[in-house]
């Protein structure tokens, strides 16, 4: 089977791969193993200094592959030893049965015994076809030249190597000063991107230079991860893969426990990356941010917002530039939260399109028809009726989606 | 706005509409009024005798168009009056705030007025644009054409007034013998078609010259809703003007009550509208039907075979006629319904291609290959958990579905 190529990168991508500082404690390698691709690197190792707090999140499929299940069960494990996390392209080592746990158990003994590093601290993710077995042997094979010459500074070529069919390697980072002294945050990801018969897989690595235990680490991470990695959809599948890990080693000295600074920093670096998937949406040429206000309550504005963004007719319509607000009406209907057609209130970017139930009196089509030209449109919806509020970020669903995920694997 | 027409016939329609009984106690009338459309009809109206039972089920959006309250608050009203139902297309009268309720108004008072049926026994239903006020006017002064020559036999150009970017007109009949003498039923029903800036909507007007009490027929209809158009998905998006009416004149003489033979003929009936709506669907080259078993109960089987129907990636997948039995994988462990990754069984047609959590060793790519050539397509998931199970049916996602969608309003 031969990976289905997009053509170029994707319209909605950021101009360049952003400069990220180092983070002490942090060194990355990667290699070409050959796992499906050929001629680019598909094995990307992180190593982590000892103590380094390691939190995670991951997909709550009930399908998920063998490589998230071993690293749930690591989260949490003694920190004072280093650490490290081993990802590979190309294969997902997903639905592969008790082979699909063997194989992670080959990949991370040998890279215990080559290392030292205690095999609770190597945490392994795979992305790519699924259904087919991992050649777990590439990856051993290359270890010792991969832990060879790990650096500091190899961020994009890191972010290139965990790539499958996403069309640009995904870098985001933020610092911040607390009592005079630096923070460093810094994160890759993937997603979006395809390869027949896989699909839209999302991983994600976060790496700061802060002091936090793990146990808060991991509170932060999962309640920052509910406002950003959990708030983008494509096209409303979700992957066996998806993982996000954030690690702190700890070398700046700085103990962030409690301050928001940092969290708002992590949030800030989560939110690039989130929105960079979305970005490499397959076939998107337009970045969509679905803002919902006064729902009864934030889960019902969460229901609300999902459901706009998952609408195939409300992408399809933005794709077509068209501000269909009777689509967005449709979707709020069938959302099963709470609604008052009577109330609801429709904005394209400024324009209120649709207020109290019906189209604006003094709506111009022609200014909204101009404003859907642009390449990032936002939608408000007000419902009038609590206080709930939530934001999903989307893309559009256009032709290029249909090619990217209907051709036949050859 | 001009409506955006699809090419040609649907590759799934079948060959013609088929012949139908005449039900007595029924009569079609159909009228070109230029509500949206010119040169075709877009007024449907049906005359029913007195002491017609009338059932009904409407789509729960709670965006829901007017006239699908008005209807929904006169079903069980007193049957000894005659009846009408009067259907236009090209103006759903949807989201028109205080207005659309007038438009309903103004229409029952005067069919009322030229008939002498009570309002009460008035159904108006509404299809087509969402968000413009309907030109009721348009429909009032017509009313009296429309009422001069209603006729027993007009079935198809009834099922064609009510059609918008539909493909072809929906029709099926199925006939029973009750001790000696026979039953019929017949029905139409319009769906997937599409005009900017509407959604995929749902009409569907059955007749019976069976005998049976408004009560009971309501129970059945529920009952048999949730099996048949219930279970068909061409966007999972839900219209806001989903109407069932299924009307019960009694002139064959035979009480039906509790007759499990009349029950089947009625979900036949159902069934072959539904699935022929399916088979209109936007761009629709693939009519599936997904049929999970053994899931932990019902609910849980309706929700995987729907999670699996609705993926954006299975259909596509099957629009390029590629077994991808990874996506079905993912869709039913995206679900949130009860599964065991290492139990799962997916066949396509008769061809087992995934047991116990992964590919079926036996499995030869050509046969499924070949298989997936075929117009129709069957994929069958069994849970191995329990007893649920459940049938829902779907077509392909593909670029035509963009084309249709897409388009700028014009």
């Amino acid at each position: 089977m031969n990976a289905l190529r997009r053509p170029a990168t994707s319209p909605l991508a950021p101009g360049r791969f952003p400069s990220l500082p180092h983070i002490d404690g942090v060194r990355f390698a990667t290699l070409a193993a050959g796992i499906r691709y050929s001629g680019r690197p598909d094995l990307m190792l992180a190593l982590l200094t000892p103590n380094t707090s390691i939190a995670g999140v991951f997909t709550q499929s009930s399908t998920r592959a063998a490589c998230v299940l071993d690293c749930q069960s690591k989260i949490g494990s003694d920190p004072s030893a280093s650490a490290a996390i081993l990802v590979n392209s190309g294969n997902a080592n997903a639905f592969t049965g008790v082979r699909g746990q063997i194989s992670v158990d080959e990949i991370c003994l040998t890279l215990s015994n080559q290392t030292n590093i205690p095999q609770s601290r190597i945490f392994t993710c795979s992305t790519g076809v699924i259904g087919e077995p991992l050649p777990h042997e590439r990856i051993v094979t290359n270890l010792d030249k991969l832990i060879a010459s790990p650096k500091p500074a190899n961020l994009e070529s890191a972010a290139s190597a965990i790539m499958t069919t996403d069309t640009f390697p995904k870098g985001a980072g933020r610092s911040l000063n607390i009592t005079g002294k630096d923070v460093q945050i810094i994160g890759i990801a993937k997603g979006s991107g395809m390869i027949a018969p896989d699909m839209s897989t999302m991983l994600a690595y976060i790496f700061t230079d802060a002091h936090i235990e793990q146990s808060e680490l991991q509170k932060i991470t999962i309640e920052l991860s509910k406002r950003s990695f959990n708030c983008i959809t494509v096209d409303s599948d979700t992957s066996t893969s998806d993982t996000l890990l954030v690690c702190a080693t700890g070398t700046s000295g700085i103990d962030v426990r409690g301050q928001k600074e940092f969290e708002h920093a992590l949030e800030a670096v989560m939110l690039d990356l989130a929105h960079q998937i979305v970005r490499d949406g397959e076939g998107a040429t337009k970045f969509i941010e679905v803002h919902v206000t006064r729902a009864a309550d934030e889960a019902d504005a969460r229901i609300h917002a999902l459901s706009v963004a998952n609408s195939p007719l409300v992408k399809t319509a933005i794709a077509g530039e068209d501000p269909n607000w009777g689509r967005i009406v449709m979707a709020i209907g069938k959302s099963g939260a709470l609604a008052d057609r009577d109330r609801l209130c429709i904005w394209f970017g400024d324009y209120l399109v649709a207020e109290n139930g019906w189209v604006n009196p003094n709506y111009i089509e022609q200014d909204v028809a101009d404003y859907m030209h642009r390449s990032d449109i936002a939608i408000k919806i007000d419902l009038g009726l609590g206080l709930g509020a939530a934001t999903i970020w989307t893309c559009d669903l256009t032709k290029q989606y249909i090619d990217i995920n209907a051709n036949y694997r050859s």
